[in-house]
């Protein structure tokens, strides 16, 4: 027996099928419909079908879409996982050390499983949190993740919901918190099947993927209660130790008790149930402190977020770029500005955004943000992909690695930047809608055409090569060059994990010296 | 000789024109252009001219429009004014009671001159402020004063420049402070010509007016100082001791700074120049105490807002309506609510609004919030502009002014509620475009046909009779049953100011008893 439910509030009749036969849903208040089936159960295959339209649609909250994101979803048996990671408590944020990894690129395989054999490598290497790029059912089998559409359900070519389980069951084993990357701003543009259920998205507001998620508009609460219920789902059900929510400057939202308060209060009340914290740290282009302030302080209670004014500001003195975004930084002072202040735009004119932008950092600590030299967009969302060793010298990514270990923040790397991987990370899909995967292609090489990149020196997103080519090579990372960049990480992970000074997050003890002739900077 | 300043960031020529011959502009930075005219000066008529086009433009900041929305702008003569207030000082919020009034309608001659002429009534009647509906120019002689276009130039029709600042020192003579109504969120659908001088609108989001007002998007930084400009105008320039900020909700702005925190933080901030502290109050629908919250607690340093859910709730408990946002109130217990925690909608779910509506206002005094039993908009937005007293008794009209008057709020009155007068407040306009005009009209009668009354009953906005019918008729104030109702607002506002304790808007002290069945309800 298994019991339906569905939010479906504008719908005349729902029916889901299973094993073949049709079953009608009954409404409940509040526009949702309710079915308890006797042949289902977990394992089962179902669809819903609105309106007695001949369209079988997957559950908006599947929980396993084992054929992908247009198949029928699947019933998961949650309960017989044996979970063996009783009593675990994550390293705290200000100790920790942050990895952001890809799982189809992370290794050969490209699978949960194969991640989980490589968790002895990050043990050693000294890092405390792994940070798993989306893995929410997506189009096609390989992808970035930012266009999933069954938020609840792992990505089943990764190995689908048992093996995400093991995955983090081994983190836990090994004494690595996992925080899950989760888009919320957005759904991709091919399997979205959420308008057909309710007022999901409004087209009051456009964002840069069309028509905005649906935060403060009619059925909001329910929708909010979509992605509110989905974060309860990682931290509850598959024990993720936080969460990191992908672009919450796109989310439009009035409310006055806005989104992001909302699901971080969620997500904090659930340490009642879970005994764990679960973090909250947002990926915001807003250089707006209110969202790492405390609620009790009028913020929205965030645990941190995500801080490119240090990644801009280090990343243009060692390389010397300056096109796009990068025309905003360049200079020493930025750099030890961001060091010491967080925001280097905190309320200044910025020439790029042609506005004001930013607010002063008022007395937050330093952990309430990530700092990093590399991530997957600032990596991927170059023409070709390129880290920052294929910019610039050895030597000045070891400075990077060194100001990124020893700053005020929380440390974060990306998957095989300890190595200096010789493999970039460039933008990858694989759309099976043809025409769909023609227009991103087309659309990549316009982007970066206005960027002075020729049209054919760009990888092809949909080419299998271009997510091949963008695949660790593990082998490398024990021979020269690699070998030694990986050592100077380890020795400066091991370095900040002695030194608690380094972690208190107090930027007021910060001191930063520089010259912006010569060219040097010190970091006390 | 005068130095014309303009900003037109896409232009690539811009010249003005002065008593027919023209002039060029040369090039700033950041968009601006100048041009220092010789046979300028106070009374000159000037347009300017962008890109060769024979098209003759209002000054963006035009200080006065003599010949209406479309015409020329003129230099008025600022200095020339001989202010008589020196030294004035208004009183505190805490003890205000504010009085909204309509130029237009408030006397038959509907002028600032007029006006000025009954205030000596006003100051007998026991007012602290006067709240003028908007007075920047818009189309047509009358109208509410929504739709204006040329924000930085007191109406004509109304008396213009000189007259308006002729009120505000009668008021100030007096000892009646004035606060001004002023539309940041939109601009009217006729004389608009903003979007042809640079990027003051953005496509990014829709408004029930159209394109939004570009707050956070390229260029955002000039169209605040305009606005922020325009705000320190009034307080400077005009003397007035406040601001109503029309419909904030309607703001689409996901700055660190937000708008509304940037024009309060300047208009607080020309206290240094003008020794008086200026009133930011806004309108808002969020129920958002963040709004009212000190900006060194992370709110956005307004000094008060209305609040709606309070008359929605003593309005349902009089009338027994439920029609259209009514549907959200109608008990004793919602009205108790109100008087002891402002906000009915604190976080609860808003059947009308279908969704979740609002957030606790904590611990924020009463004086942060005006209390009204009618407004502009509660009257003039019903298909008839009826007055509570024209749909409940003249016993239930004095119950609703104890109520307001006794409340831990700001009281507010609007124009001849205190001797319940016969006029309705209708929705009148006096669009020059016939289109316009009869888009407005059918518009109208559409809107209220989904609220059930025919369409034949609703007055035509266009109609002149509509607008003359909504004057108040100021014998009747000293007939019955008129007289005995001015007297229970006299006594009614004599009573509060004799009573600190009515004023400390202490919500705490607020003692509310009420028998849901038997419909009593004691303030305390």
């Amino acid at each position: 027996m298994h019991r339906f439910l569905l939010w479906a509030p504008k719908a005349k009749t729902v029916e889901v099928k299973v094993e073949g036969a049709k079953h009608a849903l009954a409404p409940l208040p509040g526009g949702w419909w309710e079915a308890s089936v006797n042949d289902a159960g977990p394992g089962s295959d179902y669809a819903y079908f609105l309106d007695e339209e001949d369209l079988a649609l997957p559950d908006p909250r599947s929980p396993w879409q084992p054929y992908g994101v247009h198949g029928a979803s699947r019933i998961p048996d949650h309960a017989a996982f044996r979970w063996t990671d009783d009593g675990w408590q994550a390293p705290a944020l200000q100790d920790a050390v942050f990895y952001e990894l890809h799982i189809g690129t992370f290794t050969p395989e490209g699978t949960f499983d194969a991640a989980r054999e490589r968790l002895g490598y990050l043990k050693e290497l000294g890092v405390t949190h792994v940070e798993l790029m989306p893995v929410a059912s997506f189009p096609g089998k390989h992808g970035w993740g930012y266009d999933g559409v069954d938020l609840f359900a792992p990505h089943e070519p990764y190995g689908g919901p048992e093996a995400l389980k093991r995955l983090v069951d081994a983190c836990h084993a090994q004494g690595l918190a996992v925080v899950l990357d989760v888009v919320y701003n957005h759904l991709g543009p091919s399997g979205n099947y959420l308008g057909k259920f309710g007022p999901y998205f409004t087209s009051a507001h456009h964002t840069p993927w069309g028509d905005a998620v649906n935060l403060e508009d009619r059925g909001s609460h329910e929708v909010r209660r979509f992605f509110c219920d989905n974060a309860r789902m990682w931290l509850g059900e598959y024990h993720f130790d936080g969460l990191r929510l992908d672009a919450v400057h796109a989310y439009l939202d009035r409310s006055a008790i806005r989104f992001m308060e909302q699901i971080a209060s969620e997500a904090h009340a659930l340490e009642a149930e879970t005994g764990r914290h679960g973090l909250m740290i947002a990926e915001s282009d807003l250089n707006d402190p209110r969202i790492v302030t405390p609620r009790e302080e009028n913020g929205y209670g965030m645990d941190a977020q995500w801080s490119d004014d240090f990644h801009h500001a280090l990343v243009t003195v060692l390389t010397g770029d300056r096109s796009g975004y990068y025309a905003d930084f360049g200079s020493m002072a930025d750099l030890a500005k961001s060091l010491k202040e967080v925001f280097v735009y905190d309320g200044r004119f910025s020439p790029y955004r042609d506005r004001m932008h930013g607010r002063a950092v008022p007395g937050l600590p330093g952990w309430r943000f990530l700092g990093y030299a590399q991530n997957h967009d600032q990596v991927g969302n170059r023409a070709k992909g390129e880290r920052l060793i294929h910019l610039t010298s050895a030597g000045r990514a070891k400075i990077a690695a060194a100001l990124v270990l020893a700053s005020p923040f929380v440390p974060m790397l990306f998957q095989g930047e300890e190595w200096g991987a010789s493999s970039p990370f460039q933008y990858f899909t694989d759309h099976e809608d043809r025409e769909l995967g023609r227009l991103v292609s087309e659309g990549r090489k316009k982007e970066f055409a206005a960027f002075g990149w020729s049209p054919e020196e760009i990888p092809d997103p949909q080419d299998e090569a271009t997510f091949e080519r963008s695949k660790l090579q593990w082998a490398e990372r024990e021979r020269p060059p690699h070998a030694e960049l990986l050592q100077w990480h380890r020795d400066l992970i091991a370095f900040r994990r002695s030194m608690p000074e380094l972690r208190n997050g107090n930027l007021s003890e910060v001191q930063v010296r520089f010259d912006e002739e010569a060219k040097w900077l010190v970091l006390q």
